[in-house]
């Protein structure tokens, strides 16, 4: 796959999943919306209501903030099946300058979040290890 | 969500998403076709080239065994986003009894396993933690 169709590939997909480790150490997978900007992957927790759950992705960066991002397509096509994989280290932000610019361009993104911009911390993924197959 | 919708969603969908801890602690995710057999989640190392990022969760799984395993839906309308999160220890079945009733199980589900029966690992995830959303 090259670089191109990595990209467009990434900006192009709905939703990621995202990998954390938690505070002991063990595995944690969240689904997410997202958008890349350069090189940096940015995701909102959004409205849902501020569950333990939805704020466990935020502990664990504080953590540890090693992120790994997947991006996938299914189809019963075995032949079809790509992924991309983003690592990178993960930033919380709670407020400020970056955080608005990123709740911008996901609503550019996602028309869902032009309704209801999200009121909680976004988390940026700064990328330093992209993968690809095939 | 209720348990017998919990199972049954998770027993039909077609992909799941597998994330480890790496032997440096970080974490790694991967798409995976997985079959789910009461408290047991089998799912194959499959027939494409042995590189190193098919190996790596295996290696991942020898240094940490507990793994989370995520299967979500997404649509537009995401009054219908949902997600079931299975968290549990690993084990990495390389021949035996238990690995050729999974690759029996997996064929079962995918059509695709019956004309390519997967020479590799299966790996063997015993649930110890149910979750879901909503």
């Amino acid at each position: 796959m090259d670089e191109a169709t990595i990209r467009a590939r990434v900006s192009a997909a709905r939703v990621a999943h995202l990998a954390t480790v938690t505070v002991e150490g063990e595995p944690h997978v969240v689904p997410c919306c997202y958008v890349l900007a350069g090189e940096t992957i940015w995701s909102a927790v959004d409205g849902k209501p501020k569950s333990t759950l939805a704020l466990r992705r935020l502990d664990n960066l504080r953590a540890h903030p090693m992120a790994s991002l997947l991006v996938d397509h299914y189809e019963e096509d075995w032949g079809e099946l790509w992924w991309v994989r983003i690592d990178g280290s993960a930033r919380v932000l709670t407020d400020g300058a970056e955080r608005e610019e990123a709740l911008d361009r996901l609503a550019e993104k996602y028309v869902q979040y032009e309704s209801r911009r999200p009121p909680g911390p976004v988390i940026a993924i700064t990328a330093t290890v992209w993968r690809a197959w095939p």
